[in-house]
């Protein structure tokens, strides 16, 4: 069965784009630590980031460095933290945190945003981009 | 003033030695979230990990997944995390965690390990290396 990011990849479920290449995909985290949290995901679908093959693996961290790159022109943060765990969806994704505290990159402590915030701070990264 | 990875690079202060490279380099977090809880840094001096070239960059990523995939065999784990955060010691570094719970990445839990824990499981490591 496709995972969850596979049917937002395809349009099943909507997002907040962010990015999109021929291999790699990036939207914001619908549950955010922080305003401008993102997902970046290799299309392929693979459940640990380590299982991914070497040329996959390097290509995701290269779309997630420009993503961070933008990320951190578009939101006040301190930097954009890094983190990928995976126990909950298993398709490997790497998230990209704009941190301002050492909560904000804990996954307790979640931000409120409405639809509008959503799109504006995507529309805010996708301009750097 | 040299960052106290810099001082560990140099020998200046001990540590539990994973790998090293030219330009990279590896140990043991001396207050682990869990036991194998690695650290890979560039020895370029450098605070933000997106502020690091791209190629340093990269080949930081590169290292790490080769360091991942030996804590992977050597440690019992669901698998092994991810996390850049950066905001105590300004060297950028990223930690590799083996998981077994989502705390194990929070950094909250904190694992006690003896001098004897901490030199096997870095043995253990370089066995697969």
């Amino acid at each position: 069965m496709a995972s969850l990011f596979t049917k937002i990849i395809n349009g099943e479920i909507p997002c907040y784009k962010i990015a999109e290449t021929d291999e790699f995909f990036a939207f914001l985290d619908i549950n955010p630590n922080a305003k401008g949290h993102t997902l970046c995901i290799p299309k392929k679908e693979v459940d640990k980031i380590f299982d991914l093959d070497e040329a996959t693996y390097m290509g995701l961290m290269a779309f997630s460095r420009k993503v961070a790159l933008a990320i951190e022109k578009a939101v006040p943060c301190n930097r954009v933290g890094v983190s990928v765990i995976g126990l909950e969806v298993p398709h490997a994704h790497v998230h990209l945190i704009p941190l301002r505290s050492m909560d904000d990159a804990r996954f307790i402590k979640k931000e409120k945003l409405t639809p509008e915030d959503f799109e504006a701070v995507a529309e805010a990264i996708r301009a750097h981009l």
